[in-house]
């Protein structure tokens, strides 16, 4: 069974991630989202309601599951028996930093691959991080997260002033 | 009347700055320099003497005005009557950024459009950021910023070293 | 009166450059789209047809016109009374030929200005040479480009395999 | 049954593209090496040679095939039953074409994906063109590309001068 | 005597700059390995350890010292009598930073220049940043740093997952 | 003693180039300039007359040669003594093509160095090629590369339209 795993903040989960999902599911038996719990990280969500949030989004594909992690990716994906790291590319600096990821990660585990995969040029430019400083200005966020991730921002920030 | 609005945080305003303003004035009916007032990020100065700067230097240009402003900036521009974002482009990594910021000002005001122009070359690697640092650090940055922002930097950091 | 030039080769138009042209002409009273000759260069339509796509593309759009020319685009601009190069911004690679470009026609000319748009996301992968290698291979570019352009290069290259 | 095609010119086959197609074929049932022909293209060596040295190096792989294609890679994919373009990046420039490539290709067919691997570090700098360039100068490139690839570029080009 | 100044702040040194300095001592007749003083700058190693495990590194090196400074990296140039500045380059992100710095030193002090080494592409990768990360989360470090910083993250995070 | 190469097509040389020299020529006992015959790729002058330029513009410094070279630079190299290569670093795209090449030289002749400098940012934007193609459509290059090459530029094209 081939299983990969898609490590993120997903702070919160994004169209530009799920657009990912639906790709990457296709060509693995099992897809794992996993979220990496890191608590020197300021975080908008908790992991609860991170993982809560892609559960809801995730779920009517069968082969995609949601999990949490803290230590090295390399770690869990060994404990989850993973050969793939899912990883999506944007951008150049996007790039450079995941380059440097993997070759990291490979020279921790040899055997386990990074794959990547580029999103739909639509969410090109969406990340989590302009994701909630939109909405945390006031802008409307509706048609680059999930309705109950929208939600949860307008409670956050008020309802917002551009729509 | 063509209006475009220099958003900026202006930390404090440099040569590479102003040498964009007098270059986007021509092209322009009006430009308003507005700097963003973000609580959240910590400055050198405040936003009224980031304005003091700012009106001190453009005093020569009868076209070119200084306000701030808070909230989204497509909100910003819709108030001032802007249809135009003007920014400079000085490296690949300007870029991206600039890219991602352009297209999400764009799916929120779709009317609204981003311009790019390139500053002098001579300015090409001066940024508030480094000013503030070399200033600190009791270097000389009189040609790199006003004679009024020199005079600031050298009262908050004392006397360069080097001049 | 503020005229803008947006030159380039247009072999073929896509809607990359249209979706520059229908940007750009709103912030100028004149944009004047012009064709490149250049005999050194071997292209795939003529500048008569290449023209004739531009025109025909151009046509609902009551401040823009099409034209060609060679020698020093410094010197065309100012015998059309133009103050602004118009340019499309598409990727990193884009962005560090356009700098030089702009810096040297800066020297040759320092009050002509080169202004950079970014093309709308759903056009960022689209370049005239990858419309003319995918026609060339039967891929179907009806979206990418003007119906007579598409008509065109289907005449050249036979019916696309793929639609 | 999962299968990728991992298409390119192989002019000729270097390490880098062994180490890939070794990472790669892990992750699906079947890999296709395919060779475009592009008689627009000069090659040094024939796609008749570029194949034989393809398959003596893929020889201890047995999901790993060599074949050769023209026309649209989606169409070629669609033949074959891939569900995967497998490719390479190794350098920003890379990043940039591969990702307009990858964009095009889905708007083609949007159900066959394009998923990148990393090659191993050690050969992060080696490419077809560079090989050959420095064999035909007299280096040796014999720690860059299999055996027989060697010999034939030294029959080629004589014996080099640094070994 | 040509003195050469590689300044960092080296939290921990890593195999990458000992490859540096090796490479770059030779082109010199002194090299100075001066670790930047800053107070804001929260580290991990203080400055005396940092020193440490640099002098204990590069003690085999017989024209390699190791010294800290604060203020200009161009009065501690001219200080010390050196008239290069040391760096490394192994990504366009660093680039971009590093271009900005030497033009901005340059500015200060026209006679001092900034000369740059490529590391081996076996450290191309490696950032005291992602040692210190992988260490924290239990990653084996000990290929990627000197024995003795191995021990003190060791020491520091506890013994790691993954040998 | 240091002997420095800095190889080049230099076709032809820019102020861009003497910059480089100049800031190199002072770090090591003899710059050697060294161009680079290739009868594969043409050029606007030919090896002498661009030997001729070179020669005329180094004069002033009394530790630089000009020479010309066929074959491996990391055999010319060895032949001439120097254990140091100098390029110049502008760009992103320089950067990447440099980082490949200094890879390959390394591995060709370990114990040979590529050290970068960075031009003065007012030649940030000219290359050999730019300034080909601006004097071929008549405009005045009489800043960016040394009297007795803009003279022949004239010669060859004409006498410029701008000036």
């Amino acid at each position: 069974m081939r299983i990969a795993v898609y490590p993120g903040t997903f702070d919160p989960v994004t169209f530009g991630h799920l657009d990912l999902v639906e790709r990457g599911r296709k060509h693995v038996d099992k897809l794992i989202l996993s979220i990496l719990r890191n608590e020197d990280k300021q975080t908008l969500f908790t992991v609860d309601e991170r993982a809560a949030f892609l559960r809801d989004a995730v779920a009517p594909w069968d082969n995609v599951v949601v999990d949490a992690f803290d230590g090295l990716l390399v770690d869990y994906a060994e404990r989850t028996g993973a050969s793939l790291i899912l990883r999506g590319l944007r951008a150049v600096s996007d790039f450079e930093y995941e380059l440097q990821m993997a070759m990291m990660n490979r020279r921790l585990a040899p055997d386990l691959e990074t794959a990547f995969l580029m999103p739909n040029e639509a969410f090109s430019y969406v990340s989590s991080r302009l994701v909630r400083e939109v909405a945390r200005l006031g802008g409307d966020v509706s048609g680059l997260v999930p309705p109950a991730v929208a939600k949860a921002l307008e409670e956050k920030f008020g309802r917002g002033t551009r729509r």
